[in-house]
């Protein structure tokens, strides 16, 4: 067996077996198959494609290339919540406080990295004091006391998939539905929960711009968790517009604990109780999706979401009275000081806001990193006023954008200002959630 | 302009423009586009294809990337010759010396390399004496005063192309007929004829294993050199069986001696008479291919080819009697003194002769090289007694070997005789010369 063999037998539109991906992807890892020979297995896999098995060997090699979690010492069904990413995405604070609340068994670990705001982990840390760096035994412990535990990745966890990952970057080799969902997926499979809701999202401020490409993503993704043996549904939900009102870190913590208060907006507010009612049913405490809903909601108007949320937060050190005093939320900083309105030029209707351009403007004025090294400020960001299919007269507050650095802001205002898209009759309404596969 | 972007372009199936080829060809060479970025976009290409234009632009850049030889100062039109290789391929040292008795300028670069048997240059070196490394300055006077000079490269011809060719070699990007045609005429193009015919093979024994590649490499290779202002024309030729009776370097100057004295195998010497009438018309001695044929014929049988031969090998420090006492040329060694028959196990016909097989065991019996440092065994190689469509009865020798070590040479004599493919009947005539492109 031969790396030039297995890119010949690629290329050529064959099969490759699960010992070739195994000894290519170990190889690599390895150091001793050169980056010249992956990126031209991977762009061969762009044009060729993998089969629903290889895809599962290669999602496997990676997986098993580094740490891999055995959560089976906390009894209970463990279910995890991954969403591919998206501009004012705080549905991972809305759900995992939900579910648990429900008798689901959340044990998350979760991210920095670059992006349009930080991660969950950065939005955690809004919260004086939170600790997101737990000992493996403290975050089993906690879980099972509580229910609930999320820290930042530590360890080794699927080293093959970030080497691969850096190469695709920078060969043109990112844009493949099987290369995307083994890449995901070997990090969630190695995080070791026994059943997994995907959040898949579509739209300018997702990585999938079609609809047709996130179902796409999402089946391959489905394949993979369900041949690894754990139960995966995925939601798949638009993306075209920011989800919610707050783009920030401690604006989003602010509006989960909305949502968690019964008060958040409709949209967050819907699809964080779908996903969580798909968490309690996968948990088999409800007996369908829709039952799950159900219960997601009682937990919501009864209180015992927020109460989990608060009992989370101050198990891992974090002031847990910012939840009931938002405003002490690590927001209280000169981003709060500085505070720029975006008003309408016209009367009419929202028609379009454009995410991806509200997330680059976010990242920009500071709430998320442009470098791995960035400090992000977690009090900066945007409040969307007025989001699609909404009112506006002339003069009316569109957005308002905090941040530190006023020249910054100047920019960021005209930028968000060219996010909208005005019309003059009402647009008519577009579904959040488009559908929800592998039930 | 950045590598990244113009992998993706050639991804989507779009054209580069002459400045992207440039910038990621050059950026390459000089080592600030990385192997790794090269190799994608050569996987890229071998899916997408490249347009004539860009092939073209390709092979300009690769061209200048190195040493050109600039001819001009010679004074008449000097015509090259190249072929895609084969098994036996003697043909270079039969037309050079037919053309300049004819008035063509032959100033010719050639290799060594891997393969079958040493290159042209490793077959001169049979002629005791002979000196392939020629300064500047003796190559041009020699063309002047004799017609003909045939030197070691030198220099650094097209590094561009040396540098992709090596990468293309391990990533799996060797087979796309743009990207071998731009390779064959970025180094032709640098060594400065004004006319060049192509001897493009298929079958077993060559690079093209079928008629339409052939053709399909044939045609873009002719483009290109049309588009670089120069003449050329490409004959298809047969390598299902080797070229000639001889393989091996000695046996095979052996073999161009007796096409020059009118004694050789009919194949090579059509081929011979075909390629050198090509080149004595596009120097303009000719009115037509027929005619240039003609006169190619009457060099022969005049003795005039010969004596140019003799004249050729002299001025290059030869030992010229070896023309007329071929077993003085550097045969005498071991290896003659090692030699094993192959004899026919039937009565009938030889249907078919494997090229690639027997040039596999030509390089194995000391022939060619396997690795770059090996020295060639000049005296080594096979002389095929019984092509196809020859009766043999069992018993008749096929083949000789001549080779240095009796377990090889044992060994050997299986696999040629492997090689051979019988039939009662006796098999039909296949032509060996199927078209001649570019007229």
């Amino acid at each position: 067996m031969n790396a030039l063999d297995i890119i010949l037998k690629k290329r050529s539109g064959e099969e490759l077996s699960a010992d070739e991906i195994r000894y290519f992807i170990n190889g690599y890892t390895a150091g001793e198959i050169p980056d010249y020979q992956a990126s031209a297995l991977l762009m061969a896999v762009y044009f060729n494609g993998m089969t629903k098995r290889e895809t599962f060997d290669l999602t496997e090699v990676m997986r098993t290339s580094g740490d891999v979690m055995d959560l089976s010492r906390i009894s209970g069904v463990k279910v995890d919540k991954h969403s591919t990413g998206g501009v004012g995405d705080k549905v991972s604070l809305c759900v995992a406080p939900v579910a648990a609340a429900c008798g689901v068994k959340v044990a998350k670990m979760s991210g920095r990295g670059l992006g349009h705001t930080g991660g969950t982990i950065d939005k955690l840390e809004s919260f004086p004091g939170f600790n997101v760096s737990l000992s493996e035994e403290q975050f089993f412990n906690q879980v099972e006391d509580h229910g609930i535990a999320i820290m930042a990745q530590t360890g080794d966890v699927a080293p093959a998939d970030k080497k691969l990952y850096a190469l695709r970057d920078v060969t043109g080799t990112v844009e493949n539905m099987s290369l995307i969902a083994s890449s995901i997926m070997s990090k969630k499979l190695a995080a070791g929960s026994d059943a997994i809701v995907l959040d898949v999202k579509c739209g300018s401020g997702a990585f999938m711009k079609t609809e047709e490409d996130a179902r796409s993503l999402a089946s391959e993704m489905i394949e993979i968790g369900k041949r690894a043996g754990r139960k995966t549904v995925a939601v798949i939900s638009d993306m075209e517009q920011p989800l919610g009102r707050a783009v920030g870190n401690a604006l989003e913590v602010k509006e989960a604990i909305d949502v968690l208060n019964g008060k958040g907006p409709a949209d967050i507010t819907e699809l964080s109780l779908t996903i969580s009612g798909l968490m309690i049913w996968l948990a088999d405490i409800a007996s369908s999706p829709e039952e799950g809903r159900s219960i997601a909601a009682e937990a919501i108007l009864s209180g015992a979401a927020l109460d989990k949320l608060k009992e989370f937060v101050k198990a891992q050190g974090g002031d847990e009275t910012c939840v009931d005093d938002p405003e002490k939320l690590d927001n209280g900083g000169s981003a709060k000081e500085l505070c720029m309105e975006v008003k309408s030029p016209v009367n009419g209707y929202v028609m379009s806001l454009d995410a991806l351009k509200i997330g680059t403007v976010s990242q920009h004025i500071g709430a998320g990193r442009l470098k791995k090294d960035d400090v992000i400020d977690l009090s900066a960001g945007i409040i969307l006023e007025k989001k699609c299919g909404e009112r506006v007269e002339n003069g009316d507050v569109l957005a308002r954008l905090y941040g530190r650095d006023r020249g910054r802001l100047d920019e960021a205002s005209r930028e968000v200002l060219g996010a909208y898209g005005f019309s003059s009759e009402e647009p008519e309404e577009k579904a959040l959630i488009k559908d929800v596969l592998g039930l």
